[in-house]
């Protein structure tokens, strides 16, 4: 068992927290910003300064590896994202790429021997957030291995015309990327010509670790998921003539769904968990009404409703109580369901995330079996090398937000578990 | 019984669409605009034709005047406003206006005697819609009559400096009303000193007239209203992360809250109608979220409620159960509600009301009592002088838009009653 050092973890949060801090603790880190390009230097200076040769792909994805014993050997790479949304956290993203880095700097500190090239890896654009949409260039650097359905959201040419969502001085991604120094051949790309393995790091997100007393968690898998439009169409009149019994209100309608689907979907999810199987979770995050008058009775609503669970038979059966309560008129309204975009399950590899498992029990750290109910750059990396992440408990379950919090001793926990992880796949026969 | 002309009222429903044509059957005709300014050339060409004297007072408000035979009697006006709404239709306001013009040119055609002056009128900026609020001018004329949580809705200076709402090429009110040429002194302003009775003829923009097959109705009173904010406080987390069972969702919360408010207050509405009662309007129309994200669950929401009945008790029992359910949790989010503004219920003047019942009873035509739930100058002018309204029939009750109509024959029954009521009035001892 080898550990990771507390205080160069402590050092490299407190150093990376500084490059685009908001203000209130936590930071706006768009992806090729000049914050973000700052990062990007710190990385780079820390990686030289033990040796490790620093790479970069025509995409901006860089890495800093160190060479192992078998000149053979393909690389096993840590990688996570260093760019942030606005008035994001200290640890989503940049976590995994600490911890990348921590692996890398034990293993020269402690003079580890090992066959593989190991890599530290940053990604660009993960989280999209001044240049749609998330997990962007991952989705370019895995195109060629996505399911069909996802391609047209990440093909290069409409990626390189993403247009900034905040203040920018470019025009758009493309213009970013012309302009960045962190740019090198597109040989250089993740590939599973050069590369047998990838672990990602990453603050779980939620609140379950912290629940239930585990400081780490052994990803199994990324959730798939469904994003749908609910329609409501009636009609508006005047809110002082109209008498309630001719409304056709269609706020009143996505109202009257909203309660019950709950009603629908919280008694799936009973008998999901009555069978021992985990609940599906979902979300309506956005409304819009027409005409949205105070006055005016609404013509139309419109929700999003967002369904994530590991298997697909289950979202097969959330979508199909949805398509038929569709079916139904509410509050003399009609509904329709529009789909925006779905993703599969991804499941991890499961040598790897044996490692994972292994690592975590021999360091006799809290540890559990746990789910990926956000999306990441592991995911299409999942389809094109064996893959799987480590999550890290997370304070009251926030992210994307200024208080987003992981303790410094839990990210230490986090990387001596995917530094012994990364060794076990180091020396194993089938890597 | 004398009768108004169909013929010539519909020649002025014809020639009055021209002015703002939107295209699509209807009109947008902004107070002050070009569009506005051609339809007060045409109320004052054929004013004149008829020999009635025109005169404007200071906020552009119009009067065409024909004397009567009593040179110490007050004048009897009729009046609306000759703006829309964008988008709207050929009768809100104009129709009154085109009635006003209808029952002078009547009398001038048929040589009608009447003892009282006889005034057609026109309201600057009843709708608002490029200045703000509605009933601008109406509010400002009757300032020092109204009750006093009205007045900060009706400073004049504050009233000049409303912005337009849509493209203008005036920085303001008061900057459009500097520019036009049908400006007079303060001095004419409607005033208890030379005016004594008040008639406002207008399209129902409702479907009760239409349902119970009748094509008029006398207007009682104007309903009171309040309108709130009801606002509900969750806390936001990831769509994919946040176990179902510790969400506090404030959208959940919103539609939660807004099926309940339907069920109490249609209970409600239940046992006044069974009382002999009129029921009460309430309307939910509009409702944002933050952060309006559709992976975020909602930590805000907000929608506005309009609640209208004829009396004050209802609507304090209305408000009483509001705040009571405010109280409450509703999907572990608190409720709030804040007052935006209210109305008090305004009775039309008695003896109008029975001028007008009369008028339609000895006329034969269809007709039944009704209130107004919209609001309308008329219901700022009964604090000032006796007042009251005509509705008349409007097709599928639809308003504020370009389809809005009312067939030529009803507004012509709805112009005769007019005139009928209005020789009444001048007939009267009490006048």
């Amino acid at each position: 068992m080898y550990s990771c050092s507390l205080e160069r973890i402590s050092d490299k949060i407190k150093t990376f927290s500084k490059f685009g801090d908001a203000g209130h603790g936590g930071i706006t880190r768009y992806s090729l910003s000049p914050e973000a390009h700052m990062a990007r230097e710190e990385f780079v200076r820390r990686m030289e300064a033990i040796g490790a040769k620093i790479e970069c792909d025509d995409v901006a994805c860089m890495f800093a590896t160190l060479e192992g014993s078998d000149p053979n050997a393909k690389r096993i790479v840590m990688a996570s994202h260093c760019d942030s949304v606005k008035n994001g956290g200290n640890y989503d993203g940049i976590e995994g790429v600490i911890t990348a880095m921590e692996v890398l700097e034990t293993v020269v500190a402690e003079n580890i021997p090992h066959k593989h090239p190991l890599t530290a890896m940053i990604w660009t654009n993960e989280e999209g957030s001044l240049y749609p949409p998330a997990m962007m260039v991952s989705g370019i650097v895995c195109y060629d291995y996505l399911p069909d359905y996802l391609k047209p959201n990440f093909m290069y040419d409409k990626m390189m015309a993403s247009k900034p969502m905040d203040k920018s001085e470019f025009a758009n991604f493309g213009e970013a990327l012309a302009a960045t120094k962190f740019k090198g051949p597109k040989e250089n790309r993740l590939s599973p010509d050069r590369y047998c393995a990838m672990f990602e790091t990453h603050l779980e997100q939620g609140p379950i670790l912290e629940d239930n007393g585990n400081e780490v968690g052994a990803v199994q898998q990324v959730m798939g998921m469904f994003n749908y439009r609910v329609k409501f169409h009636g009609f508006t009149a005047h809110a002082g003539t109209f008498p309630m019994a001719k409304r056709h209100d269609a706020l009143h309608a996505a109202a009257d769904f909203i309660c019950k689907m709950h009603e629908r979907y919280d008694a799936m999810n009973s008998e999901l968990v009555a069978q021992g199987d985990y609940e599906f979770v979902f979300t309506t995050g956005e409304i819009y009404v027409h005409p949205c008058i105070h006055t005016c009775i609404p013509d139309e609503a419109e929700f999003s409703l967002d369904v994530r669970h590991p298997k697909q038979e289950v979202l097969d059966k959330c979508m199909a109580v949805l398509q038929e309560m569709a079916k139904e008129e509410y509050q003399q309204c009609t509904c329709g369901v529009e789909e925006q975009w779905k993703r599969d399950p991804v499941p991890f590899d499961s040598r790897l995330i044996g490692f994972v498992e292994e690592a975590m029990e021999e360091m006799g750290c809290k540890w559990q079996r746990i789910l990926s109910g956000a999306g990441h750059d592991a995911q299409f990396c999942a389809y094109v090398i064996p893959t799987t992440m480590i999550f890290s408990r997370t304070k009251d379950g926030l992210s994307h937000c200024e208080p987003e919090h992981v303790s410094d001793e839990d990210c230490t926990t986090a990387a001596t578990a995917t530094l012994n992880a990364v060794l076990k796949c180091d020396a194993s026969p089938e890597f």
